[in-house]
């Protein structure tokens, strides 16, 4: 009798099949990509009403599934791998990271122990390593020594598992045994990201106890200004537990001084977490590494390879300065997990740094992407990318209609049409809907402003040509 | 002048034929898996070892690096997806999946807004809807309702989710704003899973706040006893807060009586949060929904088809009965963020139901699996494991060396060696030695259990046979 399970799954012959198809139609599809509008066109609950109410019964065509990436999918995708993407930031691939996730998915093991898979586990220790070295970060981020790097999912768990070490390190109680007790505070500018808020509220601090430090002119935190926030809150008994600074904010890709900021946490001995989730990556290039002056001070560092490093998502990379204190904060040993490589203390168990038990093995992605490109091949492309963005500028300059906002750090061109927030608004839409590039306007201080990011994968100069071919044009129509 | 994004990203055919050729690896892999050990036989450091201490300045051959997954990553890996994978539970993957993997890392979006990409959310929502009805769950999960369901990395960070919007319902002050007051109080049975007392002391209450509920005989919550305690600690002035009730404990698949727990929670007003993560599959057979008995009255509900249902890492499906109460609790709108869509009210934003802010089309993954086995295709394959553990059971039951530790629920067989502790640990270690299939020990009320699961992709009729085989062989022998 033959198994089920025989009569169900595919065979090999059949997997190599609909895997090379698979491959061919993301080929397809990138190539095609630029015929097509960078931002989904339909309408609330047109994708929901091509899709079945009900689950099919018995199996369908493989051929039909596929079909409908085509008819039910793709015309609601914005497609963030459009080589005209100038939206938010980018959330980057390259073929060696996806190759990297087919391997990934293949093996499909659960690094969440040492002994669970061991090359899960030790091959990302090395690569966090290699990211130390080649981003110029502080040696005390290393494994090496009392240090240690990890893959989260994303910036925002970092930022929380920042704070639930911070919350161990600063005060004279245990917050993992008693719980938060008074107002343990955290402080971040105006410009930090919403995820430093969302992790203040989770770790059950409350949004109340969120801080926002003034800025000086460039947007960055004015550290005499978090030094008497600081000094206000302890003569108010709370309790100051963890600052984030930013390199690279998500709206202006303003830089924090961490240097200064880190004097001022180690005076009052708060944690110093430093969020580059975008702009960490424009490190590899040497000349920029003085946004990254005063690390060493930092207690933890994360930015996202799966931002601008062409690493698919999720891939973001956190250090910290003191593995055992990030370890000692969320370690929960049960006995199922318990053997003897964790008990020899030789190994690292990564479920001990972040909050899901289970993981994939995601360092496979970053192995792929280092090796193919080589340290020097990943600085030239960001390299090129800034070359644009400052070309970019220069033409932002030269234009009349148009006035940079702020000042450019890395490859984000923030603008504003003279004729005021309705004209910027207005652009920006017009350029949304004919659909050839996408941009994104947000509110800085009260003033609506236009941002271009240049770094995506698939972008080639002669896209950031026509982008400001585009921009310089319907801003000129708005004018009039 | 030529890009340098020209010469150093793959063109299109280089990602056709790399892609290929990963997927080739990845089928013959899997063809070559039983001539390798399951468990890894690598000591600590070895595959770092092999791994050069400093990154390539220039980028490698690329066929250097796929022979590197041979000589460096395969010794390292501890096969989780050989067929006589019988440890800890499965983490399964199925052709379907895989490819549907291999889209999503090709479209690489980021489903954060639904105006990120509708289909990305669309698709997701009506997943979550057909996974109640193919299960069995009660209506109220439904999203045409006021519930709904989103994917989560694992259940894990499903339970902290849980947690912190229960945190704001049964407090009558806002702990998202003024953070945790006092002693919120948790609930679970001694059996439950580890990442509950990791989200109770993530979300700041303190695992002193946790509390162990007695169970009877079966391993289930005693009722009673829950009533008791959380009695005792509103009398002592604390908060109950949540209680998380188990289908299918880790170590023996123990299923809480959550219809009971349901009342006594309804009683004292206390968020109820039903996990499910390995055994909820099982509801896929109409014949073990009793196991759901009482759903209807939990507050939320999570498991994981990335465990038992063919769908790769990371897929875990989590419902609440009221939507609002999540988003509530996890919504913090950011100025960049802020789009028409999202404030017509008319759309899901997913980024307020985790902790996240980014998120990969994960939904494919669903589709692709529940469309090509169809929902009795699914069923049988379910069925069918479930058959082979009870034959399983039978072979235990008839060998006197051999004694049935636990009830068996669904597809884990709990067993002890009849000579004791000491025994059973010998045959398991020496069974894993052996490297021809894969067992955990554990230990449950003090007693060394090996537990046998039953539920591998690739596993058939064959396997599971031959491990009866090998277990009553080195069992024979460890009497003498």
């Amino acid at each position: 009798m033959t198994d089920e399970a025989d009569q169900l799954h595919w065979d090999r012959e059949e997997m190599r099949r609909r895997g090379h198809q698979a491959i061919d139609w993301v080929v397809d599809y990138l190539a095609s990509i630029e015929q097509r509008p960078v931002q989904s066109r339909v309408e609330p609950g047109d994708v929901a009403a091509s899709l079945p109410l009900h689950p099919p019964a018995t199996g369908e065509s493989f051929d039909d599934v596929m079909a409908d990436l085509d008819q039910v999918v793709l015309p609601g995708i914005t497609h963030w791998q459009h080589p005209s993407w100038f939206a938010f930031f980018n959330s980057n691939t390259s073929g060696p990271s996806m190759v990297a996730d087919i391997i990934s998915s293949g093996l499909a093991v659960q690094g969440m122990l040492w002994q669970t898979s061991p090359a899960c586990t030790e091959v990302e220790t090395r690569m966090m390593d290699w990211l130390v070295e080649m981003l110029g970060l502080p040696d005390s981020f290393l494994s090496t020594g009392d240090g240690g790097g990890v893959i989260q999912d994303t910036a925002s768990s970092a930022t929380l598992c920042a704070l639930i070490a911070a919350r161990e390190q600063v005060s004279d109680f245990a917050v993992d045994r008693d719980g938060v007790q008074g107002k343990m505070t955290v402080y971040a500018s105006s410009e930090a990201h919403s995820s430093v808020e969302k992790a203040v509220r989770i770790a059950g601090l409350g949004s109340d106890q969120f801080r926002h430090v003034d800025v000086d002119e460039n947007l960055g935190i004015d550290p005499a200004a978090l030094d008497r926030a600081i000094e206000a809150d302890k003569a108010a008994g709370c309790m100051p537990t963890m600052v984030i600074a930013t390199i690279g904010t998500t709206a202006t890709t303003a830089v924090d001084p961490v240097a200064a900021i880190a004097r001022v946490c180690q005076k009052h001995s708060v944690w110093l977490h430093v969020d580059a989730a975008h702009s960490g990556t424009a490190a590899l290039v040497p000349e920029m590494r003085w946004m990254q002056q005063g690390l060493e001070d930092a207690d933890s560092y994360c930015f996202n390879p799966h931002k601008w490093m062409f690493v698919g998502f999720d891939c973001d990379a956190f250090w910290v300065r003191d593995r055992k204190a990030l370890i000692k904060a969320l370690s929960v040993l049960p006995e199922y997990l318990r053997n003897e490589a964790s008990e020899s203390g030789q190994v690292i168990d990564y479920r001990d740094w972040h909050i899901p038990l289970g993981r994939r093995f995601r360092a496979l992605k970053l192995w792929f992407v280092i090796r193919n490109y080589g340290v020097d091949g990943l600085r030239r492309l960001i390299a090129e990318h800034l070359q644009w963005a400052e070309w970019f500028e220069q033409q932002v300059e030269s234009d009349p209609r148009w006035q940079l906002t702020h000042k450019r750090t890395v490859n984000l061109i923030c603008m504003a049409h003279i004729d005021g927030d309705e004209a910027t608004d207005r652009v920006a839409q017009q350029l949304n809907e004919q659909g050839q590039m996408s941009v994104t306007v947000t509110t800085v201080q009260g003033k609506r402003i236009l941002r271009v990011c240049i770094g995506g994968t698939q972008t080639r100069k002669t896209h950031v040509e026509a982008a400001w071919q585009r921009i310089a044009k319907v801003g000129a129509a708005a004018r009039s």
